[in-house]
């Protein structure tokens, strides 16, 4: 039994450990264009800062580890066409082409960044994205030696960085194109955001949104700044592209495995792909949302791991189903966590549900306590069926705990008239008397059509 | 309309309030033989911490301010009897004792510190218990000029004090009876307390499990120890008795209005007592519990203040309904955090469920970061339905953001198999990739008797 295994970062990596777990005899290996194999890219940000300075903590198993485990890993071996009518794929390593057969295949392309098309932008060293170790190791030398950066792109990659390149006193100008830091969530939130974070004393950096990059301006190769939309010049000795990602799905697209309505490679609750013995799992997979039972890609590491379990099990002949995900997210700028679950009232609107929301601003401990700070909690349920549909929250680190309360009531389709019954803890060191998420949930079930 | 309340700490203040909202016409009159009116008692222990200074801090609302918005208050004016015949109460107050009409009555009477019956209880200054302001100013003048103390019982209140006397450099000795710290929980959960206080380097307490103080000793009415049934004796200069506490029944009682199997008042859902017009919401009326249905008594602040508010809404004839209690619940002792929600291993099996459960011991964010901790986390199920049945988490304070998590998906009475599908926030600085409550749910799940 020949398992492969096409990507190793996050859901490949999982994948090939599990699968391994379930037949300890099949043949487990690992093709990857990277330097690195199973690792968290979601703590590069962090790396970066310094919170920690080897970046070998990142790595959750080496190349050894798998194979004293019995699985081959293959680093810098890229993944060329996949063959569905041979079982068989074409990698091309360091130093020769190959085709490896396989029984089941299990894509783990993942995604990787925009690189929007920007006058300058190939002309340049010191314009880096965030996506590899290598990525990593390069933006926080650069950073150690630079006293002005540019970033360009206000989603939570951005605004992580913001936060490392702020307590490393390097002066950042931070360009977000839509109208909103944190895109993702609703205006009126990210407004909370950005507000929080300007009111920051001394603060060594600048937001900008509404605003794009027009070019990137230096000599000799050497980047010296860029010019905004406004203008205006703003310069700098780096810059880090974090304008999103896009799913790797090339390889699985010219191997007539279906890609779905968003861009990603379809699966069902199987991460069974259109083709026979071939899996797909993590970023460059579609996901279901479980809110709205629409197809989504939301990128994320956790769901990864999630998925290259259930692709894993699944290879091994082991049901699995992974129903999707509720979009749950929780990142830090500085003095502001920010967490989101289930449909923003943007999306809730969009899909053809008739949103009503409710935002209240409140202390999450008792205000005599003496470290209470301030959070700001949407939720969102539909008007006509009382059905909580999401929340989101920002403020001080209890935003997270508020928002991981809500998912659970997303996961078992309650409405906000059932959250408002909810008993959550209390003690004065962890909540208010009456929590702020019960304060707005009770406002919210008044406006449906419900009694409450 | 006269709307009279007896008791003015949580649920009565909260009642006060909220119907004077809902019938501005209306009398509402508070009557407390307290000498204070809606204040924070579960703020006591960190008032006696010096978290803040001025105990005024712990109150939400005074007198004048009850006043201004229309209410009156009558402190120190004890309610000695209730004519439900006539509709009025006997109280007798600082200087005369009337009979007050009411339209309704809603009965906030509370409930009273347990003052076990050991030799010498009464013939020392300086034992005490927890329950008033008065209290509270008391065993922090003591404590600030205190070297050891004793505490006896190891439930919340107790290990809370034990936090604060540490914290103030007071050596203490902390007795409990049942052979663990906070009984409430399951044992194995308490020993993992037990172990992480006792591994504070230098600590400067000392914990006592399976003990009861059988003598309080002292010389001309002076504490100056205890003696312990291990035989030995403890020097002290101050004792607080934190042993549980009972509810303040007696007046409903003798006025014939139905007490409940766990002893306190019997309620509906609407708040309303075995007699007409007459309401009770609280720590003194008995609650359901809504995972096992049964009756239980479980005082708490929280949850006192919602029945205030849903009584107040009957009182005022607009429809509430107050479903019950998960008896959630959050507390910390020095570097531990502990929380629980829904039915304990222990509490399940008593009632009647074939209870399964899992402890998993993680870290609480990614291992990389600066400030990870540890939790442990208990699940519990039930083997022939797969329903959730509850969860305690230890550890570091994100414990308590788990055990929230879990309240929702007892509220919507959910399966662990459909909450082992959740979609948990994933940041490595606010949790693993995978939450150690999805592997605890993942684990029990195989434990039940559906597919997994």
């Amino acid at each position: 039994m020949n398992i492969v295994i096409i990507g190793g970062v996050a859901s490949g990596a999982k994948a090939a450990a599990k699968v391994k777990r379930l037949l300890p005899h099949a043949n487990v290996k690992i093709y990857t264009d990277d330097t690195h194999v199973s690792y968290s890219s979601c703590g590069l940000p962090y790396y970066i800062q310094g919170n920690f300075n080897d970046y070998t903590a990142l790595l959750v198993r080496s190349p050894e580890e798998f194979k004293a485990s019995g699985i081959d890993v293959y680093l810098q071996s890229k993944a060329e066409k996949i063959l569905p009518e041979q079982q068989d794929i074409l990698v091309s390593g360091l130093d020769k082409s190959e085709l490896v057969h396989y029984d089941k295949l299990i894509i783990a392309t993942g995604a990787r960044p925009i690189r929007p098309n920007i006058n300058g932008i190939d002309d340049y060293k010191n314009i880096f994205t965030v996506r590899t170790i290598e990525d990593g190791i390069e933006i926080r030398k650069k950073m150690l030696n630079s006293q002005k950066a540019v970033i360009i792109g206000g989603g939570y990659i951005g605004i992580e960085l913001l936060e490392a390149f702020s307590r490393n006193g390097v002066y950042t100008q931070l360009f977000e194109q839509s109208p909103q830091i944190m895109p993702a969530i609703d205006y009126e939130m990210s407004e909370i955001i950005k507000n929080r974070l300007n009111s920051i004393e001394n603060k060594n950096f600048e937001l900008h949104t509404d605003k794009i990059i027009t070019e990137f301006i230096g000599k000799n190769g050497v980047l010296s700044g860029v010019k905004a939309s406004d203008g205006k010049e703003y310069e700098c000795e780096m810059a880090v592209v974090c304008a999103g990602v896009r799913p790797n799905v090339e390889l699985a697209q010219n191997a007539g495995i279906e890609i779905g309505e968003t861009g990603a490679i379809k699966v069902n609750k199987l991460m069974r792909t259109s083709i026979e013995n071939v899996f797909a799992c993590g970023d460059c997979a579609e996901k279901t949302h479980i809110v709205s039972g629409k197809k989504v890609w939301i990128p994320l590491g956790s769901t990864a791991n999630k998925e290259g379990r259930c692709a894993a099990m699944n290879a091994a002949g082991v049901y699995c189903e992974f129903e999707g995900v509720l979009g749950s997210m929780v990142t830090r700028c500085l003095n502001t966590t920010i967490a989101m679950t289930g449909l923003t009232e943007k999306e809730a609107q969009k899909i053809g549900f008739k949103p009503v929301s409710v935002i209240v601003n409140k202390y999450d401990k008792v205000a005599y306590m003496p470290d209470t700070g301030e959070i700001s909690l949407k939720v969102v349920a539909d008007k006509i069926t009382g059905l909580l549909l999401g929340a989101q929250a920002v403020g001080s680190i209890g935003a997270d705990k508020r928002v991981n309360t809500v998912t659970s009531g997303l996961i078992g389709h309650l409405t906000v008239e059932e959250f408002s019954k909810n008993d959550l803890t209390y003690s004065p060191a962890y909540s208010p008397t009456i929590d702020p998420l019960l304060n707005a949930m009770q406002i919210l079930c008044k406006k449906t059509a419900r009694s409450c």
